[in-house]
């Protein structure tokens, strides 16, 4: 019998994806399916990135550069200084979407066993990247009553180990939507100093932030230049998840020459995503003031809609277009399930994501949802219905 | 001091790619180069899949099922039955280019320490994906006196041990071009039979064969349906390197599982290269029958042109678009730095990449290079030339 590698048996189902048989069993049994399980936007790709991708006119698609084309890397240094970040091109490795270059993040500075510190819940697929490189993630639990602000700074101290490499944030949060502070992110920055760690920032829903918040970007910290490793991308952007084009940026140049490495090892990054993210840039200034009305008036809409339901919680998060809901239910794995399954309020139901995803700690999230506040302000509250219904006639329905 | 990680440190740099300074150097200088050290053809990108991309309408680019969209998949199905190749849909993953999926495959079958043996030379980026996966590659020497065949069988069985999970091999080979026969193949067949291991074939390169010769994949093997995985591409096919487009075929549902959960932890692979690949499927056969003929004619030049140097000796392939030929020189990392450093015939000279990179056997591959035929014959003629120039004058030439 031919066997597979331990690895490959450790490696996690994606909690997002594990529901789609039901979804795709109840469709076919005629129900409408709200799909808020997912981070993927209904928002327009802006048209200077689509055009770009139409009007390419090379004849030959050929392998480009293998940190990225300058002229896209260039681009994006533009970018920075639009946001006060100060980067060289030199400073950049595009990759196969943030996704190829958390990889090549984690798998630069640590080694099998190694360890990475990470406030929870955190986007489920940090456990898919780490497993994939052999490491360990340690969770620092957030809490939903503090609106999953940072937790206490000695909750990180306590789990620095000599297999510490890194601790890594992603902000604002996924799943949470949590925009940390300037304060917050100040004593990231003390503790990684003191202890000699990466701090790797995940910060791709950078223009995504509400009630007059702005981002405190990791790269504007003094005194860790060496240590912060920032990873971004177009796919929430510019609503361009397909085109997978997200980057590493650092100015650690034994850190950019090992990344380099991994980059040349797989030739290059796809051709059409850099010419789209390299419009993309370009994309005018209103767009993201029509895009960021767009959400706030979903993210009120489900955070008001939630909690009005009877024994649900939901907190006002600042940033990205996610929440984090408690609601009354005894397992949201078995809760989320049921809804596809054996649930319907006039022919609709609504899908979500199990929080317990998200969560490393075994047992935590279990009457936590993520939502994804993806539809329009309509849609969300038709869900928040269905929601509200489907709590009235669940089985694992907990009292108060 | 921030450390890197032990991975990082040992992750090789690409052969192909560390002569690129000196090779900008001379150009800076005014020298006129002839670049035959990557796999990157002239061959212009097939119309219809530049033509698809262009008009591509969808107004979201949003994230395609993680193992690719169903009708790149069921279209690739359709072509396999055209090279006699019978697989379903949901046995192909599609990755962001062979490189992805030929790192799912290594970490879906083994962990750390484990081993894959590979004839050498062997394309170089394996051993970058042996050590991203931190597995060994065990070579097994073939020869250039016959041609690079298959070494003998028993080479193999010898270096088997319990730590071997797979035989990977590329047919037709980068960077030898030699074409596996049939029986050469069963002999792979009899060995991964006995001994329970996977066979991973690049065939990348299948439609390149030359001479009236056909491929022979392994997917026509009887007997280790569940043994086999395939890894293929768009990128030398339909000369469209740029579109990260490659996938992993297997008829083995746990293996086809395991990858589907590396793949999803990366969400998906880029939807343009998806597009462009679906449609490239389409490509007229008119187009193989022209490209054939033209690397049938590049692959004459070359042979003949190097086997007419004094003291040169090329083997004559049947496949792909690369030759390995024997020089007379001391160090042939030495000598293609010297070629751009310090020499040029009339303002021009050649690149090629040193055959020791090919090599995992320290010392091997030190007199040979690979040359990729991938410019028109005349410029192959020309650069045949700036050879023959170069080794009357190079200071390591090795005396007869």
């Amino acid at each position: 019998m031919l066997k597979i590698s331990k690895k490959g048996q450790l490696m996690p189902e994606s909690p997002i994806r594990k529901l789609v048989p039901y979804a795709e069993a109840a469709r076919a049994r005629g129900i409408k399916i709200y799909p808020l399980n997912i981070g993927q936007p209904d928002i327009e790709t802006p048209d200077v990135a689509l055009n770009a991708v139409r009007n390419y006119d090379q004849k030959v698609i050929a392998y480009s550069h293998s940190a990225g084309n300058i002229t896209l890397r260039e681009k994006l240094v533009e970018y920075y200084k639009t946001v006060d970040i100060d980067v060289a091109a030199d400073q950049i490795i595009v990759g196969a979407g943030a996704s190829e270059a958390l990889l090549f993040a984690f798998q630069s500075i640590m080694d099998p066993e190694d360890e990475v510190i990470i406030p929870e819940p955190f986007y489920a697929n940090y456990i898919g990247f780490a497993t994939n490189a052999g490491i360990n993630i340690k969770p620092i639990f957030s809490d939903i009553e503090s609106g999953f602000a940072l937790p206490p700074i000695e909750d990180f101290e306590k789990n620095i180990t000599e297999k510490t490499k890194a601790i890594l944030i992603c902000n604002p949060n996924n799943p949470t939507g949590y925009l940390y502070s300037k304060e917050e992110m100040e004593s990231l920055r003390d503790i990684v100093k003191k202890h000699n760690l990466f701090l790797i920032a995940d910060e791709v829903y950078r223009e995504f932030t509400y009630d007059g918040k702005t981002h405190y970007s990791a790269m504007y910290l003094d005194g860790i230049e060496e240590n912060v490793i920032l990873i971004d991308s177009v796919s929430k952007r510019y609503s361009a998840c397909g085109v997978r084009l997200g980057w590493l940026v650092s100015r650690n140049s034994l850190l950019i020459d090992t990344v380099m490495k991994f980059a040349q090892a797989r030739l290059s990054p796809p051709t059409y995503g850099q010419i789209a993210a390299e419009a993309a840039v370009n994309t005018p200034a209103e767009y993201f003031v029509k895009v960021k009305e767009e959400y706030l008036a979903r993210r009120n809409a489900v955070v008001e809609g939630i909690n009005n339901i009877d024994g649900a919680f939901c907190p006002n998060p600042e940033g990205a277009f996610y929440v984090v809901a408690r609601l009354p239910i005894d397992d949201s794995d078995k809760f989320c399930q049921w809804l596809l399954e054996d649930f319907n309020y006039e022919g609709q139901t609504v899908m979500f994501a199990p929080a317990s995803g998200f969560y490393s700690t075994p047992g935590k999230g279990k009457d936590e949802v993520r939502i994804s506040y993806v539809l329009k302000v309509e849609d969300l509250k038709s869900s928040i219905k269905v929601l509200d219904e489907a709590l009235k006639v669940y089985p694992g329905r907990k009292q108060a």
